[in-house]
């Protein structure tokens, strides 16, 4: 782009508008670099990479800085391999760690979907990304973790549990009640361990699914669906299905 | 670092290891770029920004591409002005545009407060990212939106409202009820694109504090205080707090 007549701040604007157009199209090819930079446009290049190699770094990227470091790092080391420059030169895994326990504590969004949210991000085209994120959250809900067995297990975790959503307060507490074991509990860490290895599992699956042509359309946008953003069970929340609190 | 009698692959195992001590200390000095690479460390320059100017790019960033790309764009786009790179190299708003909508139309965590998330740990290391996180979404739950007052409007909004949650569906829903319109409604995009701004504002402000080595401690993490990942109103759903669906 010949930038010899407009300023680094025009650009910068620019890039907004020009924003819209690619993101309704390609979706991804907004980003405009200043006249002096380089950049890294998206979609940054991805290789089918091992499900179960990323689930194996995820796993213990858990025990580093949990969930969302977790899944980022899972997917990202194996790219960074394959692939290298740019995933060797942001450090995404790190920057994204405050996503763990709901984002920073709070208990909202699942860190580990958060931490595969991001990254799809920068693999795949929006419409693509959402269509994997949404089969990703879908899934989750389904699925009673954990599924991964790690070859040199941190703790034991003898309760199996599915969420019905993709909420980290909603999915642990679960556990927490079928387990009869408090949230600060090892067992209750290593559950979420090896859910974090099995989120990136499923990621990575969906991702070498979309890169081969093979991933379809995928679920349907839940905003069509529903007239609004929401799960797909309406019921797990708008039928008294909330417990009241236990009295102290 | 001298990497001349290890391989590449060695390196990014060995990153994996080293993350623990990085992000246990200053949380942010985990990535380890490969052999060739250069590498952007973590934590990124910061200059502070007015978040007025910050709020009116996302305002207008909102229209291009939702929330999560609002807060994000509105936050780096004054950065690559005023710092340059690595701002000005990695498309963070476009990759993160699927945070709309509570992830993927998923009325999970406001995609607003997933956008300043992500920005923030970029920024900020991690205790203080995750400290201007949880303010940010303490005062998302209690703040009656909107604030911001657009120079030159998109469209009209009549009805303030609060959440008290960081959940899009919550958040979004209870406008709708009070203002009495549905959500794909003029009203309440705008209603979005000013909260969005108010956000990125609130945000802005955060890390200008935090510059400035004023933010403080800020809210203990809800993990600690209740003992699990949770909002700090309880009662706000566990206590036949979510309404019955209606019959169609």
């Amino acid at each position: 782009m010949q930038t010899g007549k407009i300023t680094r701040r025009e650009l910068l604007i620019g890039s907004s508008v020009m924003a819209l157009g690619a993101l309704s199209s390609s979706a991804h090819s907004a980003f405009l670099p200043n006249s002096g930079g380089v950049g890294f446009p998206l979609p940054w290049p991805y290789k089918k990479i091992d499900p179960q190699e990323a689930a194996s770094i995820s796993y213990n990227g858990f025990y580093t800085a949990a969930c969302c470091y977790g899944t980022a790092k899972g997917i990202l080391m194996p790219l960074q391999r394959l692939v290298g420059e740019p995933y060797t030169l942001v450090p995404l895994p790190e920057a994204i760690a405050s996503g763990r326990g709901g984002i920073a504590g709070w208990g909202t969004t699942c860190g580990a979907l958060v931490g595969a949210a991001v990254v799809a991000g920068f693999i795949a085209p929006l419409d693509a990304a959402e269509s994997i994120i949404r089969d990703l959250f879908h899934w989750f809900g389904e699925t009673s973790f954990p599924i991964y067995e790690p070859v040199s297990a941190k703790n034991v975790v003898r309760t199996r549990s599915a969420s019905n959503s993709p909420l980290c307060h909603i999915a642990a507490g679960k556990w927490c009640k079928k387990a009869g074991k408090p949230f600060k509990h090892p067992e209750r860490e290593e559950w979420c361990a090896r859910l974090t290895a099995d989120v990136t599992a499923q990621a990575v699956t969906l991702l070498n699914s979309w890169s081969e042509g093979t991933l379809g359309s995928g679920r349907r946008n839940p905003r069509t669906v529903y007239g609004a953003p929401a799960q797909y069970n309406c019921l797990e929340c708008h039928s008294g299905g909330v417990p009241e609190m236990k009295k102290p």
